[in-house]
């Protein structure tokens, strides 16, 4: 079981990264920030007769990792109470790649377990559930397993480490992790 | 009352249009295609000492549109049940600039009426819902009074023709804002 | 097409009821008013040796009465965020019934159309949207097919004539039950 | 801090309960479980003249233990999709004693803490966050502090126990309320 961590984070070290290191702590995965690549906006050509273009950036290269893949942890800020947009703006883009023989997309994902962890403010363990729901309405329409989320309530730097039952949780996730070796 | 349309799809003549189209027709308006500007993701420096470094791109352009209007539409389709990146892309620096001293960003959007089109597939007057419970969220955070939805049922180019209650609603709404004059 | 509407209200003449006789004004059809009748909440006997015990109650009376009808509209003001306690403890009881051999309960409702009156006070088009999403899940549980929902935004008697909206949506609705005849 | 447990199960040993009695073991309490009462549904009289007639049912006895406890566990199972209609029927009632002069009804829920336990099938990690989402609602109303859920996946009797994540967060709660004390 190959596992990838996609980070929406749009700064470094912060919560969301915390629980995610938590929940693999000494467990052998790959990650991806996705800050660190350039992924263009979706460009909706599905009804032009040519399809879609080759889009010039990063995205590609990032499918075949996310694709070769069978656990994978999104996880993200909450940011005005939905994913980052640099998340959102990676998963639009599987509405060209689903279409695109090259890949495929369809069977793989639907042989990949989900995994969400989110953190954020005002509220999260409330305010955050209609992105959970997002969440699994996105893994039912590409038939993805959602096994399990977090929701962190932090703000600040570090607060995340006063969430108690949150970081019990990444631990509960290590441990299976590390069981279904 | 000034009138703003955000609109954040990822194609021209989409049914998320026709329905912002059909709520204006005959109406004084400014529109904002998102797409056909140049917007960074946000790089979150609300916790660093220096703060948000100025980002060389348009939004502050479109800042000033955005402030100066008092009734806002903010225009999506659903794409993987959510808004689209290009719009949370640009909601998310929201978080930069109610820090800038520059902008009377919370005074201004606390005196904003906000409306919300989105269309989708999927059976969107349900699945479309925690979207819609998202910008609820949203608008509540910056006291904007969320005014009313329209949920629009389409998938190709002028689906949306068939869904007749979406169109009521979008020609009731042009009643009111003409009215509003 | 037999329309039954199924009335949850715990008080006669309220907004919710004015919104559903608006909704089938000189239309043909049955009314269901829960109060009026005896029904016992569910004892849930799905898990013992001999199954549900028979209750003596009105309620196989007005299971017969649902099931002979094709379109179904389930009114109930919005209670604590909620349908009535009514109208939950009448549903409570399908799972009773859809283990009854002498019922054709599954093969019925699959075949049923299904619209939603709530209404309430306390930004109902966004606090609403939890019970629209619940009816939502059980009409898929189900294989009902869920047409349309109408939130109703009323506390007071009478309140609802100024929701224009909702009361255009109800007028919107009897049309279309009017041409389906 | 005195804790109440309101249970709205419709059968006995089920799996909310064994949630609930891990989330209390070795703590000292109180039960109700609403079946062993009799609760009328609301008769709305809000709006009436005279107001709200008294009720020759149980629930005046209830809320006298209700409200002179400072934490209160409403574990209900989830029955399509929402929380036992016993549990419904006995929460629509505060309508009518948040308006009745003898309780200080409003004043004393302000001081409490609330938690839920809900446990279902169904994909019930998704599928309940409705109804977590309108718990949330409902305390917000009358500001109740909304300190933590905890959502079993189980169908069967005694299906919880493989539950883990479930039982390990019932055992959290538990350590909680003992260093409460």
């Amino acid at each position: 079981m190959k596992i990838l961590a996609i980070l929406g984070s749009a700064r470094k070290e912060g919560n969301t990264e915390y629980l995610l290191r938590k929940s693999l702590e000494g467990i052998d995965h790959t990650q991806i920030r996705l800050t660190d690549y350039h992924i263009e906006p979706i460009i909706d050509e599905r009804h032009t007769e040519k399809g879609f273009f080759p889009v010039n950036d990063d995205y590609e290269k990032l499918l075949e990792v996310f694709l070769s893949h069978d656990i994978i942890i999104f996880a993200t800020p909450v940011y005005w109470f939905g994913m980052s947009g640099q998340m959102k703006v990676f998963i639009d883009r599987w509405s060209q790649y689903m279409r695109d023989d090259r890949f495929d997309f369809k069977e793989k994902l639907a042989e990949q377990k989900a995994y969400v962890i989110v953190s954020g403010g005002a509220d999260p363990k409330i305010t955050a559930l209609p992105l959970i729901q997002q969440f699994g309405y996105i893994f039912d329409f590409v038939n993805m397993s959602f096994e399990d989320y977090i929701i962190g309530n932090a703000v600040k730097p570090l607060d995340i480490i006063k969430d108690t039952p949150s970081i019990q949780k990444a631990n509960q996730w290590r441990d299976a992790f590390s069981e279904s070796r």
